[in-house]
């Protein structure tokens, strides 16, 4: 077995170790004779996984008592839905800041339910940037102010947390989630798909506050209500157990490296040698404000497009997989989440400058 | 290592050769240097696994052209407002047989969207039985009828597809899809949760016929649109990758077994080798009618309902898990899905016929 450096954007990189206690207790868990994905969900055995993994992910994240933390399925794109289902309680309208990709897709699928005002837009700008505190048009009625922390397909990351006064701040923060301390209680309501920082494709995290809920529109299914999901401990129905169970391994891991910020330091570190490697050449390029550069998703370009094809097919043959930049935007992704080791950043660097010699 | 004997209803057994297989590429898929939970969904190797996974059970189920097959999130419990919010396509009633808990549940979600005729209810028997065709008061303005083809709980099953006429037949197989081969053309549309026959939770099938969707109802989330997913070969967003996987994995176990014929044989000598224990001896008992015992679900009870405590405790020492009856009905369940070895069969029963012997 040779594992190789996985830049991935997700479904991406987990932490080996994860993987292979995963491994090691596939077919029996713990001694008890079947695996973790063989339990019921009410078993006692996994209602003590799933705690755990809740109270470990309460003691990373600092989340303060009056939150609920779910453990859900459908990923970001069924929070789009979710987020004005149970958060507009009878507003007609909330606010989007719209930075790329990802917030363009939450847009699109809450003006199925209410007036969306877009606060800022940096649309403009080739989503380059983020818009600073006081580009952002808030409307006080609004039911909630949304914006996606880190534009995993921009690589643009906000430096800071929007301020909307009374008006609860609702993030997806997908692709940057635990890579960073953040103040749990500035939020109304966060959000992450699994697959970057957390576990595996198949998993959703939603971390509400708890007079949030409650007052969903009509007709939201049942699977919707965050009511629900809160007052069943996330088996109101079956959840994705081994998903819940992986996640729960990842937090483990994340307190041995020291914790939340532990590993910020390590992900600075790793950004910020990746960020001055394409900043030291005009070879590569990357156009995201430097104060906006996100620390988990490096794209990056090369001044002769020509030679991408070239640069793909030399890193993966050194087992630097999957560098290819999102489909719509093109160029190079340098996924770079926790799992991700700072031996990769290394490797990757280290084959950006033997690239650029060879082709001068 | 030990496996022992799983009888959960689910999350249940898997393959032990699935499990061995998983365990072992858990970390390098296929020398690719990652594992298979760590690659986009839209890579090529990924993309592979996903469509073989959906060609074999095509072929499993010998499903017509004219049927999509969709990866979902979500389990049954998303179905059930799924189902009305595609199906009802302008019509305001759909028909519903009541076979027990599962069938309420689907019934008590579907009336958050329309009204709901119930076609047929066996509540008065306890449900015990299904009911017959000229029992069934169907409506043919109905959008659909659905019914529940195998009740987990109570260990109830059709015995027959019911004829609804021109109205769609809707199916939740959740926990007897491939345990025997059915006629996919008589239905419109058929739902599986994957936790009892296909793979882990967090994995739902759907197979509909495609002249059914794209009309859903106003204030559909997108993720319950069947027409998007369909559109997207079920990649509109990220799907859990593993547990599609897993399911392929269990796909291509069934067709080395000889296909969901030869397995239909395993399971019916399975249950009748249980069902002749429990009817041969005044110390167990099944109060459901002969030709609706579930071949998947085997609930029984014990004459003396005071040693059930003893009966479990006992069962769990010699490797026999999870055999406790449902918590709404009490009683013992043996859950005997596709993936519960016969051996686990014949150790049940030897077991029950040892527990008489010291009890009397």
């Amino acid at each position: 077995m040779t594992r190789k450096f996985n830049f991935s954007a997700g479904p991406a990189a987990l932490p080996e170790e994860v993987l292979q206690q995963a491994q090691a207790e596939l077919l029996d868990w713990h001694g008890e004779g079947l695996s973790i994905m063989e339990m019921s969900h009410r078993s006692a055995e996994y209602v003590g996984v799933a705690t755990q993994a809740e109270q470990d992910l309460r003691e990373l994240m600092q989340i303060p008592d009056n939150y609920k933390v779910l453990f859900l399925q459908g990923g970001a794109t069924a929070q789009f839905a979710m987020v004005p289902m149970n958060l507009l309680r009878g507003a007609e309208s909330a606010d989007y800041i719209n930075t790329g990709i990802w917030s363009k897709k939450a847009i699109k699928e809450a003006q199925r339910y209410c007036n969306v005002n877009v606060a800022a837009s940096v649309e403009a700008n080739n989503f380059t940037s983020a818009p600073v505190q006081s580009e952002l048009q808030l409307d006080p009625k609004a039911a909630y102010l949304h914006y996606t922390t880190n534009e995993t397909i921009g690589g643009v990351e906000f430096d800071y947390i929007p301020d909307a006064g009374d008006v609860p701040l609702v993030a997806d923060m997908s692709s940057d989630i635990l890579s960073a301390p953040v103040d749990v209680s500035r939020f109304g309501l966060i959000y992450a798909g699994a697959q970057k920082n957390i576990g595996p494709a198949g998993l959703t995290v939603v971390i509400v506050r708890e007079d949030l809920i409650g007052q969903t529109l009509a007709g939201t299914p049942s699977m919707y209500d965050y009511k629900i999901h809160a007052d069943a401990d996330s088996m109101n129905n079956t959840p994705p157990t081994f998903g819940w169970y992986l996640a729960g391994l990842v937090f483990q891991w994340i307190k041995r490296q020291g914790g939340v910020q532990a590993i910020a330091e390590i992900n600075r570190r790793k950004a910020a040698k990746l960020y001055a490697a394409i900043d030291g050449s005009d070879f590569y390029g990357n156009p995201v404000a430097v104060n906006n550069r996100s620390i988990m998703n490096v794209p990056f370009t090369l001044a002769d497009t020509a030679l991408e094809a070239r640069f793909l097919e030399l890193a993966e043959a050194e087992g630097l997989l999957n560098l290819k930049g999102h489909r719509s935007v093109g160029g190079m992704r340098a996924s770079i989440y926790n799992a991700v080791p700072e031996a990769a950043v290394d490797a990757l660097i280290d084959f950006m400058q033997r690239f650029e010699k060879e082709q001068a």
